[in-house]
């Protein structure tokens, strides 16, 4: 898997990309990615930044063009699986509706519900989940924070012991 | 500093302790915190799971009875830097009303409001840091999430590469 500038989003979302004959291949592969390649996809998504309402592969997973396997949806929020896990338990929580949320940087006062509900919803699914003995929640911001998807995500991270620093 | 077992919350808050003659002391040494030490006050915590109403280190922090490095204030939320930094900025962000929130597990409908908040300022405070290449935020909960304080609260990490997984 060489084609880190073709598909920056690869390593952190529930993760179908176009192969260079132009089918959609879902990747199945993730379990292989390594920190220094996470961070490639990053660097790589950072280098061309989007604007706030280019689609990205979340808006096809919303959409339904693509598979994912969701844990949990309501008018606001879908919940799906990371591709990619971390932990035995790995989920992204994304808006619906990105508005503009290319990442939490982008956040005006007008985020704030929807802030809060994504967070209010990452209690729902730990619980769902099972995460009795505890979870990590994770937003990435821009390069620095490794941030490949430029659609604000939460992962959701448990069902192992979770170590520090966190990255 | 073998005193892990007095004090559970020592590694991620900014954070004064009682020292075994009864004197406050400021923890100065933190930056030799490793990754073990930090499980195991976690799991020293856990240990003893504090009601929804126990005082925590925060309460000391919020009513200025202990100092820390306040980097930012409003009537619902303060900011201030981790005193075992695991980044070159690394602050925590609390709600000033706990109202039951000892964790995100513990959040209810209503907190939606200021856990949105938390996050919004936390995007508020990356700014002032001049964190413009990227943080990453962190939540963490329970013993496998290594939380160490049970006072919901949000670290901002930035100023260097995060790497991933998350810890």
């Amino acid at each position: 898997m060489s084609s880190t500038s073709k598909s920056p989003d690869r390593a952190t979302a529930n993760n179908p990309i176009e192969s260079p004959n132009g089918r959609i291949a879902v990747l199945t592969s993730h379990f292989t990615t390594t920190m220094s390649s996470e961070k490639e996809s990053a660097l790589a998504a950072a280098a061309a930044p989007p604007s706030a309402d280019s689609p990205t592969i979340f808006d096809k997973i919303i959409n339904k063009e693509i598979p994912a396997k969701v844990v949990y949806e309501d008018d606001k929020v879908l919940a799906f699986r990371d591709i990619a896990p971390q932990a035995p338990t790995h989920i992204l929580l994304i808006p619906k509706v990105k508005d503009g949320l290319t990442g939490l940087s982008k956040a005006e006062e007008r985020h704030c519900e929807i802030l809060g509900q994504l967070l209010y919803t990452a209690k729902l699914v730990a619980k769902l989940e099972g995460l009795e003995d505890g979870f990590r929640v994770v937003i990435n911001e821009g390069p620095n924070g490794c941030q490949s998807v430029y659609h604000l995500h939460v992962h959701l991270l448990g069902g192992r012991q979770m170590n520090w620093p966190p990255g």
